[in-house]
Parts: structure tokens; C-alpha cells; sequence
């Protein structure tokens, strides 16, 4: 007998997740307005307490919540509490979800569930990084009033989104150099066809570049490298949290910047439901559980 | 002593154009109002009849001209006769445009003067491809609700413009069918990494895209072949003139079809003007003008 | 009913070719001696005499003959003769072989048979570009004390096998100079991420590679060339018929030069008599003969 | 003042590397006997014995030794005890040198000289998985009667040596699939283009491929894989140590494999030397040491 997966809250994601599990699951749906178009193999249920049978597996929103009480779930009017989830699952059941905070987890163990969050799994975050480099190069075809070949482009840091970002520019043909600390970081990067600086090197000298792409979470881009860079440059930071850029110097300069956070949901929403429902799909097969 | 060139009317381009040439020649620029920004070492010059030295090079819009009588300057609140440029060039200076009508040809030649068109080198069409390239990838990018990455496009053809964008695409990791009618094309599509099928084919079997670039100038995506179409695949249209594409008959499928025309122009207005200048220059180097 | 093929004579890539065409007709093979290990489902037929049915089809070698008299049968003690094939085919049917000389071509028409040289159709030339240049990659491999990648290499032309070489040796890391007479020509190279010298500059100036390939059948690396290289350069001629390269001249500066020809029979037999195969599937195709 | 570097014995990698380094330090070399041609800016010692003035850097070969007694030295025709390199190095001189087994180490740490084992830097391995790679394609080219183009094979493992020669396969056209434990290991292959086999999938059923290179140090191409494989498939063991193949059970399947050790020095000996020269480099530079 087919498995069943409940999906709770969340945006248009949650719904191409939905879609993409219902290819081997038996999927309800619940938290979202009849306005918005649900496929049709998936049952819509209007509110989590109309939920009579209990689900196999839960999936939950990213992140699944902002205050700790109820679940994020903006295209729903009514509220849902973190904790009416609970018996909406089988004993034993597995709960799935994005940035689950300690509490919670702890809520859902301690009631004989098992707890995935699937941002910590690697595969998701290398697989986001497509979306986000994509979301990337849209913003330099938009933004760029040359083309994104020939064009000079700096990269700082050397982790997922850097790696696949470079590969597409210089794809494109962009001359992009990498910044990064680590020697080998820097080696795999010239494998890559890229020119490269040591982090080190980056405050000492003057700088021309058609753009800069930012993937380092602390504060590179600061007022003495800003200074040495030429003012038509674009620059684009894809670091989360605190960010690498000091903005408000960069504008006095003239020099534009823009904070793109959340790429891979407004550049390609369905591909990022799908990462979630494959993330889950490995999880279940390292788990060894059936899926008919 | 630095040969002198005149650039007249058009659009943003031929400011770019002139910004380029002004790195090897003595330009003036006339045609563009006040509130435009012309860069510090191009002399603007408000109304052609200001000219009282005549210039070894004349650098016209594309295309010159839409009604045969006045320059095309969208610019510029005058109009401009083109007949009017004839008094500003040297005995024997040299004409560039794009688009230039065989009247107006035999006008200038009869004065004594060399006329270029640049649309007829292919190295300019060759140059032109990669914004068109870049600007049809821009549009997929924003269009898609998935990642290139992964999505399956039909390219139709494979002059210069198919073959930059199918690289671009595949580069991004799409999977690429060409469908053209030679069978050479089709084995160079296939060295590229892309999928193939014969012309003769594309009638015969229904197919499933997220996405399609025509560049033939002739109806190919035509009823027959929308009706064995996926309703979600997005059509773009890079073929000039007739076009390529059935596209009320698309659209009373429901599928979404664009026609993108101008790309160079809109998506890459500084590279598209540099093109024109380096065509120039190419022209110039061939005839073995001194340009100094 | 299927048809029949009839191959006679030539080298390995025959067998090959005979082999891939045996996935739909009917092959009898005739010209190898008993040494030679023939498929299974190919009929080896010991001498062109033993032949009782007339065959649809005749597979001749390439070249066809050296001496105009006899097929080119290097693993055959016999002679066969041209004129003997004539009594094999039945009538109107259709003869494939490569370098067909004249004469031999007015034999078969006068005898009413269809004749098609395989070396003049396009895509044929394209297909064994990749041999050629998997030949000239393996020579590089072999003869360099250094990587490919972070090497210098020119590339004399731009052709089929200049544009696949560059494609390899650039992905491979190396940094590839293109040389070629045509503006657009540099400018596709350009493209696909080549430096570029236009043909005329080559004389120039004085030149370090690590590795040269020659593709123009001209005397491009003559004496002057020579004289301003470095003498630890490799020199790799791939044109064929009278040669780029001086070869003594570059012998006495202390230069290495390789003539490579017939790369694809050496490097990739089995490939290349696949290559002979598809180039008929395809004529047979235009010609809207079934093959079944 | 210039510091001084002492290269004492090893292959001709040694030659290379201090050629490398010559281009910055002063360098003294010793254990090579006549007939080898040492470049002219370095200064060659006949015996280790005739060095008057300690250097300040050393480069031991590598491995070191293969008998923990004197320093591996093919070129040389007296031995030369390790012991005997401590009365050329200045007090808290530098040793560098590949596979420097841990009593050595403390011999020479003893001495109060620093010691580094460059095979232990990521950044050394890197770069040398790029003439290892190249050295595979280069057998995959002899080997193969078919080209690379459009040939299937498989790569076992997700290191620095198979993401390198994945990349340059595919650049070839190859399609290739990656095989790998785990599971973000394959989504990165298959965002660089391959295909992929959950290693715990490899035994489950049979395979068809043209070549497979190995790069797990593992026996991984069994007894079981091997029956599951066409017998005309190419294997290349790129993996120390134990190896990967079980070499005998596939000859006698009739199935070729190749065990290629010591490819960089084999396929590129220039290269791998300047590449011990670089890693040296980034050590002194890591350390602060001054270059001149």
C-alpha cells in the first residue's frame, strides 16, 4: 500500500514539493487558500483539524516557522500551531522540514517522531546552489549594460554557489577571477579556467571589475576595498545573515549593490520544490523505507 | 594628425559606438539632445548646420533612416534630412550605417563618397549573435519557473545565433535538441552536445519542451506542430521579419509565445555599440586607412 | 525483404563499416584474407568470383585504387579489379566509395549504376574531424614533457579540425592562439574563447608556443616564421596534400615537426568505419531508398 | 641577499623543479651524473661531499627513500645516505621533500631543522591530478579503437583526480557516469554532466561500458562486477596501493586492465617538477620567509 504524505503551510514550493512527492505518495495538502490552483492529485484539505486518518510522513514549510508558535504559512488565512501537527502523524512517523529550531525538534521527538531537516543534508544545499547561481547570472544579464562575455567579473569565495556561479560565467564567456583564502581553494578555481587573488591580497591594491559577485558571510567588501574600486561596478552579494558588503559606503560612492537573498524560490520556484522532494526521497532510501 | 569622425542621430548605441572611436579618432556627435549624457572627449555638437569643418568619417544610425528622407534620431527634437550629411564629409571621406537603402547609396556614392553598410560584414553578425544570445537566455531565465539546468529546449535552426545560444544553454546544463535541415548542421549540433532533428521530423511526432527558440525567418512552429504541443512550453521567437511562429493559434492553446526582437539593443546597449565601432575599425584596417 | 550489401576491398575501417551497416542489410564482405577476423553476421566471401547474387549495394574502399587498374585491398593476396565489381551489382543499383576518380566514375554510370562519393558529402568531413582531432590531442599527449593544460598552442586555420581542436584543447586547459586570414573567422575563434593573429601579422613578429598544429594546405611555417619561434616548440602538420610546414628548414633550427596524416584510420578505426557507415545511411535516406 | 636552495638527488622531476626555482633562489644541485643536462643557471656538485656552504633550503626527492637508509637517487651512481644531508642545511634551515617517513622526519627535526612533506599539501595534490588525468586520457586514446567522442565509460570514486578527468571526458564528448557512496558526491557529477550509480547499486546488475578508470583504493571492480561487464571494456586502475581491480579474475574474462601508477612524472615530467616548485613557493610564502 502507497505511503502517505501530508504537506503543511509554506509557499508556492511546498506545492511543487507536493507535486513531485505525489509521483510515488498518496499526498494531502492543507494550508493554503482556494484561491491558489492545487494539482489535482493532490487532496487539498481545508483545515489540518478536517485530517481524520493519520499521515506516514509530514512535510513541513522552510523555515518552518518565524515565532516559534505557529507555522509559516503566508497563503493561509487561518493560524496552524506548531504542536496541532502532532496528531496529524502515525506513531513513529517522519516529520520533514527547513531550519527547525532546537524546541521544536525536541516537541516532535519527545512525541516518538522522527526529525529531518533537510537544510542540513549536503546534496540539498548543492543542489540549491544551481537555482541561486542561475537567479545570479539573471540579475548580471538584467543589470549589466554590457554583456556578461568579455566582461570582468570578481567572485569572492570559493564554496557551492561560487564553484557552479564560475562555471557558468566563464561558460558565458566572462573572465572571472576568484578570491579566496585557502590555497587549494585558489588551485581548483585556475583548474576552472578562473584568475585568481589570495584573500589576502584583495585590500592591497586597486581594482577594475564589471561586477562582483559576494559569497562570503563577513564583511569583504569594506570602505578600503571599496575605495580602490572603479565606480561603475556592479556588485551583488549572495552571502546570507550579516552579508559582505558595506552598503551605505558603497552608495555614497555610487557604486551600486544589491543584497539577492531568497533566489532560488523567486528564480525558479518549481526546481526548488523538486530539490525538497528529492532531498526527502534520498532520505527515505538511506532509511531503507518502502515506498509503495 | 588624427583623422576626424562625425557620428549622426540614433539611438543609445551610437553613443557607445562613438565613446569606442573616440579612443583612436577626433569625434564629434550630433543629434542627441541636452538631457543625454555624452561622454567628455566626444564633441557635442547641437545642430548639424553648427559643422564648419568637414570630417574624414561619417558614422550613421541603424537603420539609417525609415521613411528615406530623415536620419533616424529618436534623440533629437529636429529633424535631420539626409541629404543634409552630404556637406559635412571631406572629398572622398568614407559613410558607415547599418540598413542603408539603395537610394541613398547611389545618393552618397554620386557625391563621391566610399559607403559602408556594417550589417553586410559577417563579422558584425557574428559579434551581434552573442548579445542576441545573452538576451534570449536572459528571457529564459526570467520566463522559466524551473532552472535552465535540466530543462529540455528546442533550438530550430543553426546560423550564428543558434549555435552561440545552444552552447550557452547546454553550458548551463540544459539539454539542447537542434532541429535544422542539412545534415551537416545537424552532425556540427550534435559535436556540440546537443540532441537532433532532421526538419523533416519536427511534423511528424508530438514533443514535450519546457521551452523553444526559433531563429528560422519562416513558419515552422506552425499549427500542425503547436497542436502536438505541451501547452506549458514557452515559445520565443528570435527569427526577424516574418517570424517564425503561428501565434494566435499558440496563444488560443494557451501557450505562451514571445517575440523578442532587438535584443543586441536592449540587453547589451554599451556592447552593441562597440561592436559597430570594431566593425568600423575592421573596415578601416582592410582599406589600410592610417588612423593616426 | 532486406537488401544486400556488397563490401570489397580496403583496410580495417571496412570491417567496421561493414559491420555497422550489417544492423540493417544484408553484408557480404569479400577482400580479406583468412587471417582477418570477419563478425559473425557477415558473410566473408573468399574471392569477388564465388559471388552468385547480384548485391543492391557496393561498399569500394578509400581511396578506391592507387593505380586506376585494381581496388585498394592491402589485406588481400588477389587483385581485384575495378571493372570486375560491375557483374556484382544488380542493375541500377548504387555504388559508394571514396576518392573516385573520374574515369572510374564514368565506368560504374556508363554501366547504369548510381555512383556516390562518400568524401564529398559535408558531414562526413565534419564526422571525421573527431578522429583527427582525438589523433592530434593523443600526439600532443604523447609528445609534450608538459600538461596541455597552462600550455601555449597555435592553431593555423580555422576548419572543421581547427575548430574541434580548439574546443578540446581549450577545455583541456590550454590557452589556444587561432591564426586565419578571415575577420570572422577570428571572430568565431574569439567566441569560443581563442586568442586570435590575424594571418597577415603572423610574419610579424616573434612567436613562443609550446605546441603548433598546422591546417592550412599552404606554406604558412615557412623560413621567416621559423627563424622568430622558439626551438623547443613542437610543430604538428594535419594539412594534407602539400603541407604548411618546411620541414627540413625547421630540422635545422633543431625544431620538431610531425606530418600527421590519415589520423582518423590510425586513431579510431572502428569510429571511423562507423563514420562511412552513417554517411550512407544518410544518402540513402535523402534518396528515399527503404531499408528493409 | 638571494637564500640558497640545495636539490639533492631524485628523477627528472627534480631537474625541472629546481629549474622552477632557480628562477628565484640561488641553486646547488647534486646526484645526477654527467650524461644528464642540468640547465645552465644551476650549478651542478659532483659529490654531495664537495659542499662548502650550508643553503638554506633543501629539496629531497620523493619518496625520499625506499630504504630508510639512503635517499632515492635512480640518477646517480653513488648512494647517498640520508643522514649526510644534515651538514648542508644552515641552522634552522628548511627540508622539503614527498613520502618522508616519520623517523627520518624526527632525525631531521632533531637537527633543529623544519620539515615539510609537500605530499601532504592539498593544494600539491590538485594540481597534480591534472597531469594524472591527462595521462589517463592519453591511454584512453591509445587504448580506445573508437574515440572518446561518444563513448561510454565510467569513473568510480569522487576525488580530485576523477572530478578533473570527468571534466575533460565529457569536454570530449564522452557520456560518463560517475559511481560514488555518497549521495552529494553524485549530485555534484551530475551538475557537471555525468550520469550516475549510487555505489551501492555497482554490484546489482550488468554493465556496459567502453573504458572504466578506477580511482577507489578499494577493491571495487570484483569478481561480481566483472561477470556483470562486456568483455570488450577497457579498465584503467588509477588507484594506489591496493589497487581496485581484481586484475586476474578480469584476464581471465579476457577483459583488459591496465594498473597506470606514477602517471604526472611519466606523462607530463616538466609540469609535475614546476609543480613541487610551486608548492614549495606557497609554503615560504605562507611562512613569511623572504624570496630574495
Amino acid at each position: 500500500m502507497q505511503k502517505t504524505f501530508l504537506v503543511i503551510g509554506g509557499d508556492l514550493r511546498q506545492i511543487y514539493a507536493a507535486g513531485k512527492l505525489s509521483e510515488k505518495f498518496n499526498v494531502y495538502i492543507t494550508g493554503f487558500d482556494k484561491n491558489i490552483i492545487i494539482p489535482e492529485n493532490i487532496k487539498n484539505i481545508d483545515r489540518i483539524t478536517d485530517i481524520t486518518q493519520r499521515a506516514d510522513y509530514l512535510l513541513l514549510p522552510t523555515p518552518i516557522s518565524s515565532d516559534n508558535i505557529n507555522l509559516n504559512a503566508p497563503f493561509c488565512k487561518n493560524t496552524i500551531p506548531i504542536n496541532s501537527v502532532i496528531s496529524c502523524l502515525k506513531e513513529k512517523g517522519i516529520i520533514f522540514g527547513g531550519k527547525i529550531n532546537p524546541e521544536t525538534k525536541t516537541l516532535f521527538e519527545n512525541s516518538g517522531f522522527w526529525v529531518y531537516d533537510y537544510l542540513d543534508r549536503e546534496e540539498f544545499s548543492v543542489m540549491n546552489a544551481v537555482p541561486t547561481a542561475e537567479g545570479a547570472v539573471q540579475i548580471a544579464l538584467e543589470e549589466l549594460p554590457t554583456t556578461i562575455y568579455h566582461s570582468e567579473i570578481l567572485i569572492t569565495g570559493w564554496g557551492r554557489i561560487a564553484k557552479i556561479l564560475a562555471h557558468m560565467l566563464t561558460s558565458l564567456g566572462a573572465t572571472v577571477t576568484v578570491c579566496a583564502r585557502k590555497c587549494y581553494d585558489l588551485t581548483w578555481a585556475e583548474i576552472q579556467k578562473c584568475k585568481t587573488i589570495p584573500l589576502s591580497d584583495l585590500h592591497k591594491s586597486s581594482h577594475h571589475f564589471d561586477m562582483i559577485f559576494n559569497t562570503i558571510p563577513a564583511m569583504i567588501l569594506d570602505k578600503q576595498f571599496l575605495q580602490n574600486l572603479n565606480s561603475d561596478c556592479l556588485i551583488i552579494d549572495l552571502a546570507s545573515k550579516p552579508g559582505g558588503v558595506d552598503f551605505s559606503f558603497a552608495s555614497s560612492l555610487g557604486i551600486k549593490s544589491i543584497w539577492a537573498l531568497g533566489l532560488p524560490g523567486k528564480s525558479a520556484p518549481v526546481s526548488s520544490g523538486h530539490i525538497v522532494a528529492e532531498t526527502i526521497t534520498n532520505i527515505l532510501r538511506e532509511r531503507g523505507e518502502p515506498n509503495e
